[in-house]
């Protein structure tokens, strides 16, 4: 008789760094080693005192979510050990957050859609003017640009700034930007709806908790680098700091293939969504690097779990001053949102 | 006025490793430059001569697919180069192969199921039996196990291709196994319908071309830390070697983070799937390690563009003789492949 | 008849990113590609025009240091070229430079060793003085500490910097410390003879302009996945923002294997020393997580040419406030040093 | 009073997978927990039963090695429970084999020279005879090329094996080559002083087995994904298949950064050799691709406790017909080898 029901197999709980199951005097260790397979636990070792006789099974922690009565309940086992979350400001937040009245989580896709680095007034109001009428609630754009090089275009500073408010809000859009210096926090959380950390600065724990303090909405970029539990550590950071919410994005990391532009973490994003039970949009414009692959891999983060997409757009991506190969066309993103929508509906 | 048309963006070719596009004497960088941008493609690099002067531009080999045609009738451009493809019989091939009367890349996902072990006779008669009344066409089973301890079960070799073969007759379905010795081609040859390349083999080549001499098609993992390129190119030593086709797939790469047992590249899929124009499937069972993450994992898959799925299942994952965490119950079969099925006919 | 002069092979140049060896009309491709690769250059690959013939060869980026003029002079070569450094202020610089009076990258290996934390002044006074003793030049020790979480010890910050400057005055050594905010960068500049970002912060870029509008020289740690080309460009903005001097740190990436706290990577050392010819230091505290480790690879990174090391001591590793097990005691600290000077000298 | 003496700081055992260090009723988890950490262990975890007490630690297995009796006797200690070695046969050959008559481990280096391929027997008797009178006592030299793409240059095969016997008996030198397929096994040992199994087979557990049943001395490489337990697993298929010894070899492994061809990991090496205590040599040409960073490269890997160098020689780089760019040129090795030679004598 299966122990995990279907289709909705997710308990709460589940994101234990370590669980070490120890045997009572009576146990008979294989007896107990198969009903932990059959819950979904892979058995990391057996560990054995000094005599060789078997006295604890550790658990991997990738594996599945169940409760730890559960465990406890099975014949032959002592004691059930875990470690403390270290992230419960995170684990409190729980999977559903609002932000200046959007909600994330609550089953409805949350579009964020825009430049990468906002160029001119002029451009964010035919950008804004467009999305808002596909629908897009959160206007996206650089205002503060990160480069790898000291010589590439850092962005407009804070000009840009004004320039998303004032087309957002001609448009009923909320603003989403990125703050890269703690001096620019003040300025970026006048005029942003929700502050964006960026892939390089997740880190960066002195920005994290100068953003934090500010009481604002966070989208935290996840590391290039960053395990699952360093990402959700630097959102404990943020929501201790005093943030107002945390959804975290997942925009690829790091990997040995460089066909793509990086390696986009579809798995954490499920484990995520169904089994941390956190916000978590998908920015797939990173992820890939390629206008041509957004549509697939939109529509999988969807399936996976994602809360949202970030998508980054242009009206004419070959005057861009950064990513200009990843944009969508302006003209495009109608069709690709009604596409996306979709599938976000039928999940 | 847009160059890629939306929402077909895939024209055929793209799976350059290299391109080099060599300005005239009369050309403006600058300009030339934005017209590359605005096709979908990542300077990687301007090239200069001894004078300083911008000669060429390197084109990042993960940029869009577009034609060279394209490129050369840009104002500007005296001639565009690129390397030839080293995977011409993987090119020739396609995205759509026929496999015992199944078709993969048509549309229609399909489904590969069955235990990570064969453990007995009795077990794949039950399973046979559940798994054809679901409407799966191929039923799998290790018979010989690749297993990082050699302490581990092996797997019951010969006997076992007998059991699969008999099960899958007496229920219409076709038998895709694995064989892990250039001594056992020729046995598994005569038991299954489909040879399966695991992933710790995608290098071994004296197999390769020892299981594409068998004339038989090949299902070829990818190996774990395998870039696209090298994962290709072992699709060409089978096709080389006389395989009737091949279908690739995608079960996770080696990460730095363990949260996942492997890290699920669903990237990768869309670029063979949408780009190269290869078939492939994905094995969300070895990709996530974890039962719960099967579904959404399996959904994404398909939304990237997977022709198919094959995933684990077991009557008792307890028994389990191998993987059993990341085994789906028998029970749970019938709502998941109801549930994937509705995400493949959607896409 | 060999191109390389042995025992030094290294001249000067060969950072380049990319390189385009264009043919003329009457070359004979095979024969080009001969002399290439006697020179120790890698064909990453042959570009062909339209009709199929080899017009180009793209050299790959790991190749051999050797000049352009060279190559240009090969017979059947039209032009070669390259895409420009884009850190010429690294270039400048070059592979010796001064901090404070001492000398790095002149010979004599640099020592720079103290607690991971600073704890307390009295802790500070013991090391210091015994570290003195063994001719060490510079104390290390965190005031800031950037902790993963925001539970763990964060570092006694301000009063800190005054303990650190007090003890090595009290005993002619030169402060070392990091610098975790750019609200701090004033007060640790005070303090310090040499800034230093941790690897958390490579990418922080507006704290690389911060550390570096304070014109002192900076020790600059290579982020956990950084490639080489993305640390020298943050070695760039620090002196593109004033910065007196910069020295790499290697101090281990993020690797697939646990089995070391990181992986160290002293190949990036020995590029950097012998190829880009920038001045760089090695931390096998971190880039082992290991005290046993510490000779061996200390050992190794002066062989494959580290300028100095950097060692993390503790007179009670049991009672460090972080990363204890990875800290020497102050009573190894004397044979261990003698040991690598050792080592330094017979280089 | 530092429990870890210098300069011999390396107990034997350590190589745990897990280790659980559980608490009696009366301890002080605060006051084991120093005891643990000035040992140098990492606890990875706090264990907490279902009242939120401390039960237990985990150690992480990458720790430095003590015995668990030193745990044992620890004030609060009630057992200390491992996981056992998986690997019995590697660990009982232990750190020095003998191979042919030449010791590996026993404190003086031992080289591996030849060229990549095997390319004529005139190529290979003029090889033989400079490298022995170098004092190089194995010839390599591949006769069969496990090659990424299938129609690159696959060897000589057979032939190659006789002309390598011959220059290796003419100079009274050993051969050491590399088996690809099963079929080839018996040849290969008939012909072969040492196995080799080559990186992308390390996981070829079917070879393994065919390559330990000859009973020779065989040289792994390591897998270019492979954990360190994955590899002394591979190891363990060998000797438990009836191989006389396993050396083991580094040659660089897969990295997100390419500047070099691989990422040579010395860390892994300094594990195998202080930790582990197994033979282990280095392959510098694959491990950084460069001629020119082979002298630094080698001489780190044998300050870090490499057993040995495997090198690439070419008296023709240009005209090799794999790997040219990083072999040396047969006139270099004189002086190479007298420096590296050096090294060993000062360790």
């Amino acid at each position: 008789m299966p122990s995990l029901k279907w289709p909705s197999p997710f308990p709460n709980g589940g994101s234990e760094k370590a669980m070490i199951v120890s045997l009572n005097e009576k146990a008979n260790p294989a007896a107990v080693k198969r009903e932990l397979v059959a819950r979904g636990l892979w058995i990391a070792s057996e560990l054995r005192d000094g005599n060789g006789a078997v006295r604890q099974f550790s658990i991997s922690p990738g594996s599945a979510a169940i409760s730890v009565s559960d465990i406890t309940s099975i014949e032959g086992v002592d004691v059930v050990t875990t470690s403390k979350s270290e992230h419960p400001l995170v684990d409190k937040q729980g999977p559903v957050v609002q932000v200046a009245g959007i909600t994330f989580g609550g089953g409805n896709p949350v579009w964020m859609c825009g430049p990468c680095s906002v160029e001119s007034e002029d451009q964010l109001k035919r950008a804004a003017e467009r999305l808002a009428s596909f629908g897009v609630p959160f206007l996206r754009g650089g205002a503060f640009k990160p480069r790898t090089s000291p010589y590439a275009f850092q962005g407009h500073g804070r000009v840009a700034l004004g320039w998303l408010r004032k087309a957002a809000d001609a448009n009923g859009m909320r603003v989403v930007t990125e703050a890269l210096s703690e001096g620019d926090v003040g300025t970026v959380s006048e005029h942003a709806d929700m502050l964006q950390v960026g892939s390089r600065n997740m880190h960066n724990y002195a920005l994290l908790k100068s953003i934090g303090a500010t009481k604002k909405p966070v989208l935290l970029k996840r590391g290039m680098a960053a395990t699952l539990e360093e990402w959700l550590l630097a959102g404990e950071y943020l929501l201790g700091a005093g943030a107002q919410a945390v959804v975290f994005c997942e925009r690829g990391i790091r990997s040995f293939d460089d066909t793509t532009r990086n390696l986009l973490d579809l798995g954490a994003v499920a484990i995520l969504s169904h089994v941390v039970h956190a916000p978590v949009i998908v920015d797939p414009s990173h992820g890939t690097g390629r206008r041509d692959l957004i549509l697939p891999m939109g529509r999988a983060a969807l399936a996976a779990g994602a809360a949202g997409l970030m998508i980054e757009t242009h009206d004419n991506p070959g005057e861009a001053k950064s990513d200009g190969p990843q944009a969508i066309f302006l003209d495009q993103m109608g069709p690709l949102l009604k596409t996306l929508q979709n599938v976000g509906n039928s999940r």
